[in-house]
């Protein structure tokens, strides 16, 4: 096969969707006209623009952009090349403006995680059979290039690992609980009053935001189908300010960390809270950052860090992406033609070795510690820090905290250590467990 | 114009070269041949190699491989479509090899950063013309995706500044005087002695090979065309174990930094020795490693960290540079067709604000200290941190060092303070002055 690729006319751009997103985009196109058209070999011009509220003040002059009330117009306008679906969701509009735009032979830009989560392959094999870009480079990680980074700049490794920080909202309210001591309720209050987080937290706090990402990075890492049922969610509700306090003074920070790994030749993908060193570059990641960590079989390590969501670093790179269709650059969407990519054989357990951090609630009562320390010992988790150190206001009789780091075991045996703890009744409550990332 | 990409048959490797990045792209192209095929869409073969010494023993069979007593012939091959230029150096053989194939409208995929630092606009001009890429990932920063990060990842935005770490035996060694308290001399002499450095380092130890690293990097980020001779270039010779525990104690960590920016319409192009604050993902690039931090004007700042040399990384970037080939993907080489890159403005003088460190050899007399901040004073040169501490060994009467940080200031008005300092006769040599990064 050989493909020919049209890069002497404008590329024509039909954006839906007008919030902060498709207005940045707005504004980039139109600022750095004369830089786009040199870098992609032809100008790139807005024929269409598409939003719910056509009168609603975006501090932008939509009067020089054709108008279209419905968006799924853009999909069959002679006048479109690219239709960039910045409109959000799984399903609804989102998903048949992708379709309907990719089945009439147009290139595909989006920013949209939870529609390529879902339904990437789909997607995908029609943009291969249509021989069109599906481009989503603004759906993970906002403004950093780790879609083409990974995909093309890594493209001579197997990886084995990514571990990453995915969700600017939860990195935002962690970093706000550390840095200013804040309870979580009102850390992701503060986080809502800034915009930073929605009125209805759950998709960023509950971790399935970062799962989207998470599935869709495995996805080309592995060469596997996305499959977004296997990610293992946990959000960051359970974290206290004690855990990030004590996590800081054992040399941690916590972080909502997305991780997937190839394991009994299936891939494990978890989203969970995890300790951190804080010797390590995701260690740094603060505010709204994201980043990711990535280990290939040739290269090694390697680090992305930036900004994870805003208007600037999406349409950063939702325009970039228009970029490469502009130059004909044009990749398999995962990397693998979609007949290639393999099922994703889901780990059934998480086998690895992994060091926790427990936090007991115990009885400041003779023999509590020493009864606890003998049953993880039974069970084979060793120590390898521990503080217990009564609380400020403490008072003689009350509970009284114990934080454990242990010794890589297996979730399994931690989990058996612990059922075991519980029963005897000298823990005021479930022990909190957090995983320690080895990195 | 439309382009017409050939996708249909194996594509066809010469390679010039068999050192570690040869061998080591010998081992991937025969590790990860299927996965290779199915994400470039086509197998990737070896259809021929050549090296000085055919009889080295290189750990791997070359026996599959088609010989060339003369590199050259791979450029004349009518069997190869790509020639990898393996060799190095600025001129010689690797330059008539890259010009030969390029003429001959072979793609190009080479690790030589020396060739492309001087000789870059020619090469990539012979290459437009052709119609055939000169793909160069490896050249700079190791394994870190770099060039495609910068080139394609970020082509929505105008660069305003990078900061890098781009030589990993300068790290490598600045590392071991931190960690082992090692002399700059004896911290040489192990990294030679572990192959992080050459018999003669200079090309490292002096900024040059950074520099050359940076001016590929610069003219990417700028549109401009390469200007090697536009870099300001300092090693790191001067640096001392003193100065590493100082900056430490200050919260900083010594790196040599690569960096450049927009002034005064031109661009700023230097490589020195840099305070890092200690917060700041670059300052934990430790060992070999390389890191480049971006600022563009939509993403803002961007991180990239990974291996800077060997084996793996840089032929994981030459092999990633083919599988592009493969797909039948093309950018202009430096972002801009050659005709479009601007002269590289260079800014005659770096009239930046900075803060500085400052290290002086005082002698122990009353009134020194008071002259020293009254001079700086004079000069309009504000102290942010002073440290001035007796050495353990210290004699009564003997010099003392005294650090300072200084508030930003113009590298004028500092020289003028250093000068009018000098001049007093109260410091015992000149003091050493080393710019604190501001990240």
């Amino acid at each position: 096969m050989s493909k020919t690729v049209e890069t002497d006319k404008p590329l024509r751009v039909g954006i839906a969707g007008l919030g902060t997103v498709g207005a940045g985009v707005l504004k980039i196109l139109a600022g750095q006209a004369d830089l786009l058209a040199a870098r992609g070999g032809r100008p790139i011009v807005v024929t269409g623009i598409s939003a719910r509220n056509k009168e609603q003040d975006r501090g932008i002059d939509l009067s020089p952009y054709p108008w279209f009330d419905d968006c799924l117009e853009l999909a069959s306008s002679p006048n479109v090349d690219v239709v960039m679906e910045l409109i959000g969701g799984e399903e609804g509009v989102a998903k048949t403006l992708v379709e309907l735009a990719l089945e009439n032979g147009k290139h595909v830009v989006t920013a949209n995680k939870a529609l390529l989560a879902h339904h990437g392959v789909a997607l995908a094999t029609l943009a291969e059979n249509k021989g069109v870009s599906l481009a989503y480079e603004a759906a993970v990680a906002g403004g950093i290039p780790i879609i083409k980074g990974l995909r093309e700049g890594l493209s001579a490794n197997r990886i084995d690992r990514m571990v990453a920080i995915l969700n600017g909202t939860c990195n935002f309210v962690l970093s706000l609980m550390e840095d200013e001591g804040m309870s979580f309720d009102a850390a992701v209050k503060q986080a809502q009053d800034v915009g930073f987080a929605e009125a209805d937290p759950t998709t960023d706090i509950g971790g399935f935001d970062a799962a989207h990402k998470l599935a869709i990075l495995a996805s080309i890492a592995f060469g596997t189908r996305v499959n977004f049922d296997a990610v293992d969610i946990q959000g960051i509700e359970s974290i206290t300010a004690e855990d990030i306090e004590a996590a800081k003074e054992l040399g941690y920070r916590i972080k909502l960390i997305a991780a997937a790994q190839k394991q009994n030749g299936g891939c494990l993908q978890r989203v969970q809270p995890a300790l951190v060193p804080l010797a390590h570059p995701l260690a740094l990641v603060s505010g709204g950052g994201n980043a990711v960590h990535l280990e290939g079989d040739w290269v090694g390590a390697v680090e992305f860090g930036g900004p994870g969501a805003g208007e600037g670093p999406t349409a950063s790179a939702v325009v970039a992406d228009t970029v490469d269709i502009a130059r004909g650059l044009d990749v398999p969407v995962f990397g693998l033609p979609t007949d290639q990519l393999t099922a994703d054989n889901a780990a059934q357990q998480d086998t690895s070795l992994t060091a926790f951090y427990l936090r007991f609630q115990m009885a400041d009562k003779k023999g509590t510690i020493a009864a606890v320390t003998g049953l993880l010992a039974e069970h084979d988790i060793s120590i390898e820090t521990m503080i217990q150190r009564p609380e400020r206001d403490h008072v003689a009789g009350a509970n009284m905290p114990v934080i454990v780091i242990t010794y890589p075991s297996t979730r399994e045996a931690l989990a058996g250590a612990i059922n075991a703890i519980e029963e005897t009744g000298i823990v005021a409550s479930r022990p909190h467990v957090i995983r320690v990332e080895s990195l």
